[in-house]
């Protein structure tokens, strides 16, 4: 399992608001039931297999251009641990117990 | 209002864990009450003026250091949107009210 | 063709030297000829068609695993652009050519 | 010394070419001798110490901005070795020695 942060910018849209070129690639993850998936404030984070996480992240990609779009920027981090099974939640938990 | 994501990463800490290391910048968040943050599984998203988020992401990463750390390597990104305020809670809603 | 870059970085090594570990990232790229790379101080970059450069990366990636290391947190940046040939020396010549 | 990269993305301008107001974060370099900076096809590496690198990252960002520029997504990578004196020249040195 690797959890993974993957955010999508569009370009030369017109507008100063993205959330629309975002929807496109948050319907990708929700039209699959392979990778979970978390949206936040700065970008949508995964839980998966690394290839898993790797085809949904391309997926995404792709979903954000169209007729309006032909120019993504889209950045990619991968959290991939293998002497230990990660989850989204136990990170965060992980880091709370010891504050 | 700029919306924010800080990641710190410490090296050579001999553990491939790096939970106690996050746990030092976000204690430096909880000391203050000028930037409001939220931690996630990838980063730590803080929602504040931009000199303040600066300031906050400058003690966060000066706060992984210490004795069994000496190389970090933190990341930054800031969401500087200026025709419109922006909040972390607004951004997630934005994109969720268009799925 | 996509411009990329990415970076590996390993974690729990008790050095906090990265050179050898981004070393065989690099070694990846040079035993094939489909996709173009400059190192540079901060990450690698590529310049390929988009499924490549993806193929190149998860490479990148898992190259970095080994004996030592169990953790490796990879970040990749993909600039697609569709509306224009884009090469890494394109990119750099627009900028300085403004300036 | 810290070795940093920063790469600024203008949202909303109507074009998808951004090679115009990467230059004004370049000029922003330009003007000072601080600072070192290289561009690169991915961002603007900088070499110099925490506070000043901190400083020149802030006035990139900012000088992003004007009438056709309300929204900007600046990316800050620092990478900071503190048992060893770190250069842009070194790193990618210590990378080619070992591949």
């Amino acid at each position: 399992m690797v959890i993974a942060e993957v955010s999508v910018i569009p370009m030369g849209t017109n507008t100063a608001s993205a959330s629309q070129y975002v929807a496109r690639a948050v319907r990708v993850l929700r039209q699959q039931k392979i990778v979970k998936y978390q949206l936040t404030a700065m970008g949508t984070q995964l839980e998966g297999k690394l290839d898993e996480v790797f085809e949904a992240a391309k997926k995404m990609h792709e979903s954000v251009f169209g007729e309006d779009v032909n120019r993504v920027i889209t950045n990619i981090t991968i959290d991939d641990r293998r002497d230990k099974e990660l989850t989204m939640e136990y990170k965060v938990q992980s880091v709370m117990s010891k504050i």
